[in-house]
């Protein structure tokens, strides 16, 4: 019996991003799929094409994911059309409130799209994806939970 | 037997937006679902929550969509909620190059996604969402129908 | 002897962003400029060629500033052009973190830069523009009143 | 006498963002400031503190600048706070129409007002910043000019 599989990648030098992805892994598991989680650095761009979910974290570099993560983007093009109809996520931290974590989020979102992938909003939650304001508290946990939760129900609804 | 149902709502002052929207139309419906095309004026937020796909496009107005698009969305409030998991898409007419229309399409796709509504790029054609500079030709054709087809494929894939 | 004038717009139900409102008059007063602050509704397309600085502010509603601004900026394309090198900025209040109040302040110095408007970004505080997640608070009143200094100063290099 | 310079830095290796940085170049020195342009390669962090405005382009890469923009952008965090006050701008090159220059330009000015640098939009030529669709045709050498002579003016605005 086919199973929906994920893949948590993340960039992380003070842990906090590092945090949010096992707490978001920890969501996706409690849906009921399986799931990888992975520092960029281990991640090739091959490898993108095993998993049904592709979400993808870093923390907030001049209102923007880290060059690590951009690279394995860029070099992702090798790929180009084959994760059309993937499950696509994002999340991010940062140091401020207003200190770019929504624009990480959406400008990750965006290249996502570009590979055709499938987003999914939430309406009660961080609403593009989930984000940190230093190391993740208590909402944060609660809010990568949930979110691993939605990416893991719909990649089951798309993947199964 | 169920079948999904879209709705493409737009507003239009020169004719070029509807005239996208009546293409996103055909496309949808050559992709197997019933559709139906509104202008904003005639659509209420009440609406909203009788299809399973909504697909939204405006004119460029200083890079974003018309206020009475805006209009629509903030009165959308009352069913906050209640359009979580629903497909969602955004296209946009410019009349330049560089002239916002991209900027039109995202933030468009970031309202619905506050909504919850799942949604889809393309690796191929426009990224985010079909755009026009000036009145639609060829090119903008080929990308309108594309991306009804795609919205179609994902609601059937959702909602059937 | 001139003196650079300085509008600060916003749109306010709760009354969060009224006050944010208040708080950048304030940093801009005491930068010595003159400022005028108005609630949309009093704010003409017309008058806004009387400011060498318009700094507009709004909640955040799916991502976006609310319809009634949109309207304002919408109507404003009368005077298309001769808002060019004047200084623009932008404030939002949302109810969360990862709410959408980045993406609004983006979205509202987008329209600013149709405009041909100068916009300057901060080092130190919320980068692209003041945001506040609820009521303003210690640090939301820090950060307006900075903000209110920072346009001031540009506003007497560029047009004093 | 001081005298304003500017840097134009690009990335490319198709050469049409080369071009682009080339015809810059020429509008800002038409515009009477000194001007160097260099490939993103052979500048180093430090160097950013030598100019009073930059100016960054890359081709669009999954909806954002290049890997190797981003990098410097990230090393630039050594001088955090010093760029303050700079002029800032930008401009990309893409495959399509609706392939994600805008979001490339508006990735690039998020960064550069997080440095705290001024940025000026255009009400005529293409708003936020030069886009090219493949080659450099006439239209973006009128706009790539153009650009570069409205930060000449602002940068001797500020800076002579």
């Amino acid at each position: 019996m086919a199973t929906a599989k994920a893949l948590v990648c993340y960039y992380s030098r003070s842990g906090n991003t590092k945090k949010m992805a096992q707490l978001i892994e920890k969501g996706i598991a409690s849906g009921g799929v399986e799931v990888t989680t992975k520092d960029v650095k281990d991640v090739t761009p091959r490898m993108l094409l095993d998993f049904d979910a592709i979400v993808i974290g870093s923390p907030t570099y001049y209102g923007l994911m880290s060059a690590e993560i951009k690279m394995l983007l860029d070099k992702s093009i090798k790929y180009h059309g084959e994760l059309d109809g993937k499950v696509g996520g994002a999340f991010a931290s940062s140091y401020n409130v207003g200190g770019g974590n929504e624009t990480t989020v959406i400008a990750l979102l965006e290249a996502l799209m570009i590979h055709g992938m499938i987003l999914y909003g939430d309406p009660e939650g961080d609403h593009y994806g989930p984000v940190s304001i230093g190391a993740p508290d208590k909402r944060v946990e609660k809010m990568c939970i949930r979110y691993g939760r939605r990416i893991a129900e719909l990649a089951k609804r798309l993947h199964d």
